[in-house]
């Protein structure tokens, strides 16, 4: 079977390992430091960024894709150039790296997506401000994620210190309409370099200061279920996007929804996939960098719900409470990324499946709360 | 979280990794060989009859359980006595180590087995032919699996060969009635030093040359559930048993079910469960050695099915046949062991879940005939 490498050592890694397992597909990781999420799967440590060290892993392995999308789109498309395997590709990549570049080729494509613009001076997001306003949110193109790189602003002075360091955004900054939304939705799907696409249920996702703390699948009451999976699929082949992508969507108070954000990779929206959906997110990666055929992404139950385990302080590590809530929630499946413990750092997930909704996140919740030890 | 030490790298250590990564458990395996199918996670490799490399390998463990039953009793005795945490314990392993101490321990808990005998000499085998002929089963005590180690006979001399090394078997063979059965069926269940006991639907198993090929969960229209359960349930406290217990059962013709054998480990009938249950054999297991709570058993799905692929030559890895397979069945579950290809031998396996048993049996029969490229 073929090798797959991943740059990268996080918990989207990590939990890529049982779906290696399970299909005979061998995976190596590329870490960052000892000691990571991923750290049985590891078998180089480095830098991302140095384009040596990155060239040498790609000799041990057939293809390469990604625990996250920092690795420099001009590192990636020299290893292209010189024959390795990178899915998704550069090409796609970049729209996930780059939200402007994003918001340009999403409005080429015609995709619904939030009131934008590129801004390089104050008196440009001064006008934004004034036409878009009280409030826009800004965000820097690059290095964003769970909620870091995104201010929501009513004065062109919470944003002068980015102004200041523009270069280091790429020389712009993206300003977006503050949309009313009354609800987020995340739409995962899956498409492999010989044109096959597939989508997992559109999902409910909750975030607590900016970080996704409940995904609900599928979203319930939801009428956007076929326009989100057209919008997805719209984007993949537009882009041509290689293996899971996660569309994150608004859904507006008059009824539209809008394109949020992009990941290409496996995602925390997707979580649940892992046990209430016939193939994973992370097998249907593996199958999909690998231009395998896809699997069946249905659901094994009527509900489920993800919860979010997020640190609560630098010492409760959450599975000193196993025993009670294993003994409580005998339904519940735990899962642990082994990061230490920090305050709001995502350190584990739980999810349930059943008919009842109500009680599924009631449920969850007991269970979070008492691995919190609230 | 606790550290796991499996003794043995065969397929079950394999599928043990995906069950300990979800819970953050570190798992090491004590292997024979370097390129074995839990190859991940082996961090020793020696031999297990070695009492000093056991005893190496628990310092960096603590709990040691099992692959395979073929740990000598006093090695695990000795390690026990040094202090070393073992589960299932020696005690309680003996008796799916021995299938003479078996029989002997369900007579004793008034279990239902088949009418059987310890033999030392040809004249006690003929005497037992001739009560319960005209053919009988002859098992070694120790050292069989999948078939080997039992023969169907009608006259002594076709276990003459046995008679003459007879104590390499401990001194004595045992015999039994041949039942005539309409069935054979599985309890899968699992029990923690706490007390705690779960068992699985049972499932009805076929067996192939003696070798497990599919398996059903729930066993369909059998009225056997509640006394398979019951019977684990005794067998799983009467010998002290922890983690996961398979119990095999024939289905006689008159209606009784009997015991045929013992596994205190995750079975071959249990892997259904890794992909339509809410709790795997796997994870169980891991939870009962560690003296957590037990998970749920219930099902995902109406039905489950199991299919083994079993090498159909030295040349055939299956995983070639992968992209065929993938795009004619999404719906399936594909588990391989990274074993090489050797006629007969456990080599992965297939799962499917849903409504209509006919219909899974008949697309997982079709997609391992086309993985055996047949």
């Amino acid at each position: 079977m073929p090798v797959v490498g991943v740059i990268g050592a996080g918990q989207l890694a990590r939990m890529t390992q049982p779906a290696a397992i399970a299909l005979g597909i061998t995976l190596k990781v590329f870490g960052e430091a000892e000691g990571s999420s991923a750290h049985q799967a590891v078998t180089k440590v480095g830098d991302y960024n140095d384009f040596d060290q990155l060239a040498e892993f790609a000799k041990t392995v057939d293809v390469i894709t990604f625990d996250h999308e920092h690795v420099p789109t001009a590192i990636l498309e020299k290893l292209v150039s010189q024959g390795i395997k990178v899915n998704p590709g550069p090409n796609a990549l970049k729209h996930a790296q780059n939200k402007l570049t994003m918001r340009r080729k999403l409005t080429e494509l015609g995709l619904p997506q939030p009131i934008w613009k590129a801004a390089k001076t104050e008196a440009e997001i001064a006008e934004f401000l004034a036409n878009h306003g009280p409030k826009i949110v800004v965000k820097t193109p690059i290095g964003g994620y769970d909620g870091k790189g995104v201010r929501v602003i009513s004065q062109t002075l919470e944003v002068s210190d980015w102004l200041a360091k523009i270069d280091s955004f790429g020389g712009e900054l993206l300003l977006e309409e503050k949309v009313d939304f009354v609800g987020e939705l995340a739409q995962l799907s899956a498409r492999n370099p010989s044109g096959e696409f597939r989508a997992w249920p559109l999902v409910a996702t909750f975030q607590e200061a900016g970080v996704c703390s409940e995904v609900v699948a599928p979203a319930p009451a939801s009428e956007h279920h076929a326009k989100a999976e057209q919008i997805a699929k719209s984007i993949a082949e537009g882009l041509g996007v290689v293996g899971v992508m996660a569309v994150e969507l608004f859904q507006s108070r008059s009824g539209e929804i809008l394109v949020n954000e992009l990941a290409m990779r496996p995602h925390n929206s997707g979580h649940f996939s892992i046990d209430a959906a016939i193939t994973s997110q992370f097998e249907q990666h593996l199958r999909g960098v690998l231009d395998l055929p896809l699997g069946e992404t249905s659901s094994t139950s009527k509900f489920a719900v993800m919860i979010n385990l997020l640190g609560v302080d630098s010492e409760n590590d959450f599975v000193r409470h196993y025993p009670k809530a294993m003994a409580m929630f005998p339904q519940i499946k735990f899962h642990m990324y082994e990061k230490a413990p920090r305050q709001g750092r995502k350190m584990g997930h739980l999810t349930l499946q059943g008919e009842d909704l109500t009680e599924l996140l009631a449920t969850g919740r007991a269970c979070r709360d008492l691995l919190y030890n609230r």
